[in-house]
């Protein structure tokens, strides 16, 4: 057993349950080293346990961690001001397998994020896993997630397996955690892929409105 | 009903399957307008459809122009020679939902891919989704993935929720792609996503053997 916090019981660390996350930055500047290092160094740890890797940084702790970590880190490349790509995986559970020795379903508080006044467009994939044993009623949080997502103004819609995701950075990776921590409320494996571009020509000079 | 081959019948349409795919190509690079623009002008569409958008380009159609297609841009980008990320995301099945009109499995030949002779490193995923209709046997076709996988050299452990690649970018293509339509041969709705990364400073002068 892993422990982040001593305070924790063994059913309560997010470690025990699989909980973690990957993130892959691509900068499209020839300046980028510089940009992802810089941000990278710049984010406070608080209590995750992160390693970075040549494809992507594994970032393991509480959800509520996740998130905010998720969102210093994307907003600090959102304001370098170039075009990027912020690809973001969460999981929990066994990874390559549906039936392991890790905790079921894990009963996690709602994450709060934070807006960064920073426009982003994004495409989303939400996967509950592990249907058989649990009765596969995961669809009534996908659809929580997504209404949730429709409160906030973010989602636009979906198409070719995504949703497509569009407004405030930090209201979007709010929507993309909690749909992800709702589902795990079900399901003992969850997944949720998540690609964002920031400061895209396509949407130059777009503000928040709001 | 859609169709890409008036001689095939719906059942063999992908379309009619919902089998489709999503890149998302980032070159680090102030010049990257005019290399992805540039790889996606060259390369050939076949029989497939093909949807140019602010995150991703979708692209629709047999798996195995799919697989061509992939293989062909993505070698495009690598030869750049700049630092790339290439963010791949394959489905069937139905967007959003485990339970849909859609036919059920589908019985697609293994699709042949072809070496690049360009060095990458990768993170991979594979979700075999509607575990409960299809009675929980999917590990066989994922176990029969990695071992195609090991089998080309290309596989090199998992940890963190993927399963990490290296080697030639024709041959990590082809076993992801061969791997996402063995698991469809059991279950309807299948995704797989990948994170490849070209031409890493963490990788210079690396070559493929043999």
């Amino acid at each position: 057993m892993s422990s982040l916090d001593p305070s924790q019981s063994s059913t309560d660390d997010p470690l025990d349950f699989g909980v973690g996350a990957r993130i892959t930055i691509s900068v499209m500047s020839s300046d980028y080293i510089n940009i992802i290092l810089g941000a990278l160094s710049k984010v406070p740890k608080s209590d995750l346990l992160i390693e970075t890797g040549d494809v992507s940084t594994y970032i393991q702790g509480p959800e509520s961690s996740i998130l905010t970590y998720l969102t210093d880190l994307s907003s600090l490349i959102a304001s370098s001001p170039t075009h990027s790509s912020i690809i973001i995986h969460l999981f929990r559970g066994c990874p390559g397998s549906t039936s392991c020795a890790k905790p079921g379903p894990r009963n996690s508080p709602n994450p709060t994020g934070r807006k960064t006044n920073q426009f982003v467009t994004a495409e989303w994939a939400l996967y509950p896993l592990s249907d058989g044993q649990d009765g596969g009623d995961h669809m009534k949080e996908i659809y929580e997630a997504i209404d949730f997502a429709k409160e906030g103004g973010a989602y636009k819609g979906s198409k070719g397996s995504v949703t497509r995701l569009e407004g405030d950075l930090g209201v979007v990776l709010e929507c993309v955690v909690r749909g992800w921590v709702g589902v795990g409320r079900k399901v003992q494996h969850v997944t949720s892929h998540l690609t964002i571009s920031v400061n895209s020509p396509s949407h130059a000079g777009r503000v928040i409105e709001g």
